[in-house]
């Protein structure tokens, strides 16, 4: 057995004498820290609904609305239990609420995204202004206002909740506080925010009642569906994404919040997309039809087939390619006005 | 008589001198040049529509389309005549289309509006898509875009033109150029611009097709209006503007073009409002209903009656009031982006 | 002689009619009213600074600066003689002041800069701050900021004005208010400013003092040229500009005022410049050493030979080209940043 | 002994349920994700130059900078070590280069910052110009520029780095690559840079070589301090701050990167500063003088004295006061325009 180097010796002493002064070697670890190209701790995964579906129902019985606060179902990526979080920045959770029920008003930093899966009767409420929600509507909870959730419908009603929890978790910068009301009091007739902001027109004084969040805070499905049809029937179809348009805050013109960007696509029937890379991992959720989409990275290769009110994640620069025979409806969101505004955003599209 | 003062002597003798030098002392003109505050040089005035539209129909008979390139009678403010120019930047026309015509393909650096007056069926060709005038449409010609319009319906049909010429001219910018064809080609469906940016959602990719202009470039009324209404049933009465918005660029939210704002504001029933002034002067166009609008300045009081598609203008600084007994709409545009843009705008509200 | 045509009959007949309601023909004026390209009503000229300087001084003795409030030579454009405006949208002058005088303090909303031509010891007070007067010092009032003059040295000292006043007054815009004082107070060391905002550092509030006007309100010419001189040493020199930089808000990196761009050049020894032509029309003072400058238009070609302290007017749209045998130093400003922000400027590069 | 509650029975049946489903339930965990207040798991901590200097120079003995790439000890907050972080998003460390060394050319999409602390007569060099480095200089390195750094002095050269590693980890958007060359070719003369965007001057065509990031990639000390002292002789000294400045990208007037704030401040002989917290966590070197942190949270309190090339950290929210008996200087950094950019920017100044 041979001494150990010379050189490699000192390095360990040295090592060892500077631990305790909180010291490291950047030599040794320069290559996981700036590595050639992202390799994300994430791993890509499905959650059916059918399978999901009973396990809020049961949510339902262990536990009631206020008692749990929110009562959610968090879809952690397998790849990082415990950590409450669907990609590395992003949370993504099932929420359920039960005809009766009320879930109770708070307020925090964090930014909060809704998108309606099941269900019709359910309200959110925004600092003093209600909006009904409907199966594929985008609604937003913008960061630091007040909200609470109620049901006066018959059915269960189960939405997706997408927030920056992770994010604002990495940053320290999350603060929060528990309203002294259950329900807050109405001071605005349900679509008002819409009627001044949702018509390609605005007030005349350049009010911004949530800041750089969308003073929209609800985006009917029937409108993005509308869109998504016209275009469809008279635009090119896009061969990576069918026709996709992106949600937009009406007084930037960028996204409905600082931290999250949504998206809703449209599959015509018979698509099969070509494949594409980006830094921002993204969360789908299946609004109508079904179909296949197949992920691949120097991990491994996945292939999900999906069908409505399934939801799955595609993380940071994995190829991910889409198809569907019937058609389908796909909305999704994912952290990318964060890698734009930082300068690092980046994307690939394959051939 | 007294001998002229020495020093008024002197004074004089030194302008004659410097006068072939192109020097002309500042001291006898500092106060027209930096005067206390505004004093436009323009004036109020009405168009009533029963007044115009024999004209504009006698137009029709003395003048094609195509020999006219555009059939428009300049409502040209009284004290500026011959300028072609409603007020000191800003020119206004009504313009008349008959069945079966085309208003040739051009293109200029100037923007224009449309405002829809009277009749349908007349179509608007920006860039490859047309878009079918209705009356209360608001439609952009983008500077530097080819655009012709035509008329496949069967009645003459008027619509407002609002444009940025005089402001164009003073800046010594204006470039133009003719077709070479009569009508341009169509290359998109009608509707994709408003699908495409007029859901509050945008193409995924950064598109900007017109620059700092509008990728709409048709606003239809029946939206516009719906707006106004829920937002006059919901929400607080202004008591300067009734129910007042602006038309919005969905890319930035500001105005839709980078001269010109448009606004269209619902008076309800009954509205007798405050007065105001602001320092963008205003031409206005009666789109339903009828009513009164009082115009002070230190040069004298105007107070005009208005009904369905008269027009009327409201130099800068001259306190206004609008009041309507069955109540109305109207629509109105001003050059105030420009005076936001330059830190110029100056507006007070009174009692 | 032949019958006057039936249609033109018919037309002449309109338009007589509907003169009274101040309707006028479009089709009569549209060629002039949306012109191929810019055809400027300014024409070039130069004002030799031993020609100007001796009528400076005439003023001196015809009227002091108090009672002028400021004594100023305006320099007319040739072509716009009675407007004060030596583009159409910019006004010119050069002011003098002389040892122990004051121009008293007033404020207004039209923006001012100020081009130190000859002399020292002269001092401009901005809200509370002096700043003394070098040769080659570039100075700014910003709008509606209290400002006064005054003189404190042995010689006379004379400056470019530049002022936004034909742009504010086509805008009806303009605001002014006279100080109850003669002098302002001084409350803040002179170079507080400079030493906040002029070191590409900034305090760590957000404070704009003077809202969209650089908050650096005096730009030393020792800096100014060492940057330039340094650049012709070591980097290319541009075909058609030699060195050319623009002053910066350092807020913002755009135009210190928003309504004028400011800028400074070096033509190397033997520099023979390449022809350029843009739509903002442009005021030069002569800084150091001598050239020349030629100009065409459609209207016709002017050659101007310069030295130290001359001022010439480049209008928009005529091609200039620059050549200097020994080199010099120009300044110079011009309506760019209002030709930008209205999407409006435009520009070619000759070879 | 109880039995079991029967809801928690039904609960903890479900949590294992649908635990392979990569469920997990948000009410167990909410108190966590969204705490009333940032609580960092970041603690205070203080690095003694005097202590961590001769490790440097071990480290000089222990491997070459070509070898180790870059020669750098990183500064581990001792509550995430093994991280290579020094706040959750900000990476920090002291590189040591000697004479005759080559730290060799790579690029990243991390961006870097060097504070010079110790020596002279290094250089970086950026996409092929040159700078020179003095102790207490600012410099650079954009996102996905080349860069290598060399020493042709005499001395040992030590600077601070600071990193947006786990930021760009965070968000899976690191991209790497080395060079091919040892050293970058240089392409302009060193200056350049700063004689085209340092003296509040720019180019006259918009380039924005580096993106969001400043074209200065150096700012000299001496301008720093020269800034520092004038303030300190003529204006109000801040209570919390003495007189700090922020570093800025003249093309913007923002943060000299994306990712980073950094700033200089001067405190007062006798400086007894008042409390602060904020939510970005920043990391101070003390570039001349000495004196006293004191740094509270609900975790316990903490109080360094500090003197000349001593670097402490202050974690988000975590209370803060600076005192100082002989005065000093400090440079510190932290990820405060990521919190401004997002919306989630947050301080109290305390008395």
């Amino acid at each position: 057995m041979n001494a150990p180097h010379p050189a490699a010796q000192l390095r360990q002493q040295l090592y060892r004498d500077m631990e305790p002064l909180h010291l490291t070697p950047l030599w040794e670890v320069l290559h996981a820290l700036v590595p050639r190209q992202p390799a994300s701790p994430c791993v890509p995964a499905l959650w059916r609904y059918e399978e999901v579906r009973p396990f809020l129902m049961r949510a339902g019985d262990a536990i009631t609305a206020e008692e749990a606060v929110r009562r959610v179902l968090i879809l952690e990526n397998p790849a990082l239990r415990g950590q409450s979080a669907v990609t590395q920045s992003l949370y993504a959770g099932l929420q359920l609420i039960l005809p009766g029920e009320v879930a109770p008003s708070h307020r925090h930093t964090q930014s909060a995204l809704r998108f309606i899966v099941e269900g019709a009767g359910a309200y959110t409420a925004v600092d003093g202004e209600r909006t009904t929600m409907h199966p594929g509507d985008f609604i937003i909870t913008p960061s630091w206002t007040w909200h609470d959730h109620g049901h006066e419908g018959n059915d269960p009603v189960v939405w997706l909740d997408g927030l920056d929890i992770p994010m604002v978790r990495f940053l320290d910068a999350g603060f929060a506080e528990n309203d002294t009301r259950r329900s807050q009091v109405v001071t605005r007739a349900e679509g008002t925010s819409l009627a001044r902001w949702g018509h390609n027109m605005a007030p005349v004084r350049h009010e911004k009642p949530f800041g750089a969040t969308s003073p929209i805070f609800s985006y009917p499905y029937e409108r993005s569906r509308q869109a998504l049809e016209q275009l469809e029937r008279d635009a090119a179809v896009d061969e990576w994404d069918g026709v996709k348009l992106r949600y937009v805050n009406p007084q930037t013109g960028g996204s409905p919040m600082p931290t999250m960007a949504t998206f809703m696509q449209k599959l015509p029937a018979g698509f099969a997309g070509k494949p594409w890379r980006q830094t921002d991992g993204a969360l789908y959720s299946v609004v109508e039809g079904s179909g296949e989409v197949t992920i691949e990275s120097a991990a491994g290769a996945w292939r999900f087939a999906f069908g409505p009110r399934d939801h799955f994640v595609v993380p940071s620069w994995h190829t991910a390619r889409l198809s569907s025979q019937p058609g389908c409806v796909l909305f999704s969101f994912s952290d990318r006005p964060v890698h734009q505004a930082l300068g690092l955003h980046h994307e690939e599209r394959l051939s």
